[in-house]
């Protein structure tokens, strides 16, 4: 297919990751911008871990672990094994080839550079020709309120590994933030002609980019209609803790309480072909519909499902 | 054998690590001490790199790779790989295992703890149960003075392979830097038996700790005798630019310069047997020799010797 006009993506890891990589199959560096979700970063070792920024950045350059599901595929872990050896920090797990992602992203912003540049450097010695952008160059950090307390996102997430009943969330500094403004100029783009929010977890991955000053005024302002895809696929989050949480969050784990939490936000939304019995109440939502296969599980289901994604999103054109 | 008494032994890199595995062979955790140089020290990838510090611990722990002559045994390179290909630096070779070593050290100094500390720490990681010290908890940087210019240690030896003519040496930070406080103790323990300053560097190795202010004056007002071991065997040093840059140095590159070089400093020397010529010269400048097999190779060479240099301090005693 050929799609005219620019997109915006905005996305989290490992779901958001593997559209993405079917965006960038179907349209030229010129045309995608890739917003991604910074409020999961944190410090470990001393350097400045990005996870969802990472993810995106290995899916895009197709050394990601597709198996394991996060990290670099044909990975080694040389130096965590020393380090758990000298009695070091070791609940985190990094790699021997993703090490240096985070040492060179620590070194360029300690030398000053914003983490869009270091982001576009260490992009590019991966290969990667489309955009991706961090949400802000500010630091937020999302924090989970749970039955044990308020946890810091990777104390959650990787630490606790998920354990924890979450009660609520808060995207500490986001109040202060900045949208990133590349990430603006991009919204603000008259030939803007989709706005994709990927597949990924609303709470963690999605809301943390919505927190931002404006976001959503822009989003909405946009002349691009608003399409979201659906992270949840018959009552089931594909991978991580999105289903659980919605759970605990006193929500239905289906693929309508997610149109519902976008709510107006949306313009349009990509339903699983196993969730059509959704469509009418999200159409009566004012919500346009496009069922669809949306497992992503190799290059040609994630490209089918971006030109699916696109063409629904041609779709509001005239 | 079994010697009484401690015993301190200053150090540089890779010829001072192999006679320290020796002295470990002999000695228990309680006698020996080892000093050794940080003038060689240096950040990169934003970490604090002691190379010395490093060859030491690595020899006493038997994780050395003999073979290379630095670094760890079975070590891969996959992190360096990474980095090249984002376009980090890599003009230091760091390997996967040996960078946790720099990475938990930069994170304990980042922390505020000294560099006795971190070392102590690190070395017990790796099994090692003798005492390592650095010769200082503040900073000394060793320049080398060039036909091309001063160059930091770590341009001259690694990035230009000591192809540039040295001309001079200058250890910036060790006029206002202190001898570390518990080396100082050492020093001024009555049961010190012997000081053995290792078949390193003369200038690059053991210069540096020998700058440090009230070092010489406290060598000389110990109750032990110093002890060198000569680093030149039949006008070679057996790895690093030693020979070289005695002969840059306007002195003949022989066992005997060495003993020369360091004069008064010593109370006795150890020449290697191809250098016997040399003894009745050292005698008559009021030096005892000692002529021993010096080349290490194994650990019984190291042993062995470590047993002949003590044997020797021995015979101060009564």
């Amino acid at each position: 297919m050929a799609f005219s006009g620019k997109v915006l993506a905005l996305s989290g890891g490992v779901g958001g990751a593997k559209l993405c990589r079917g965006l960038t199959a179907v349209l030229n560096a010129e045309q995608l911008t890739i917003a991604a979700n910074t409020g999961d970063d944190f410090d470990y070792w001393d350097l400045r871990i990005c996870p969802d920024l990472d993810s995106v950045m290995y899916a895009l350059a197709d050394l990601n672990d597709e198996e394991r599901g996060w990290g670099l595929r044909d990975e080694t872990w040389r130096t965590l094994i020393a380090m758990r050896r000298l009695g070091g920090d070791e609940w985190f797990q990094i790699g021997d080839q993703d090490l240096a992602t985070h040492m060179l992203r620590t070194q360029l912003l300690r030398a000053g550079h914003s983490l869009s540049a270091a982001t576009k450097q260490i992009a590019a010695g991966l290969g990667v020709t489309h955009t991706l952008l961090p949400m802000s160059e500010q630091t937020v950090a999302t924090k989970v309120s749970t039955d044990q307390g308020w946890l810091d996102f990777q104390q959650y997430f990787v630490r606790d590994k998920c354990q924890p009943e979450v009660r609520g969330l808060r995207f500490e500094g986001a109040d202060t933030a900045q949208l990133n403004p590349l990430l603006k100029n991009v919204l603000q783009d008259d030939e803007l002609a989709a706005i994709v929010v990927c597949p990924s977890n609303p709470f963690v991955s999605i809301d943390p980019i919505l927190s931002l000053p404006d976001c959503v005024g822009l989003l909405k302002e946009a002349s691009a209609p608003v399409i979201a895809v659906s992270p949840i696929i018959a009552g089931r989050a594909v991978k991580g803790p999105a289903a659980k949480m919605m759970r605990e969050l006193d929500m239905p784990a289906t693929a309508l309480a997610v149109a519902e939490y976008y709510g107006d936000l949306l313009d349009g939304y990509v339903l699983d072909e196993s969730d059509v019995e959704y469509s009418d109440d999200i159409v009566a939502m004012g919500i346009k519909v496009c069922v669809a296969p949306t497992l992503m599980t190799d290059l040609p289901s994630k490209t089918s499902l971006a030109e699916r994604v696109l063409s629904f999103a041609a779709s509001w054109d005239g």
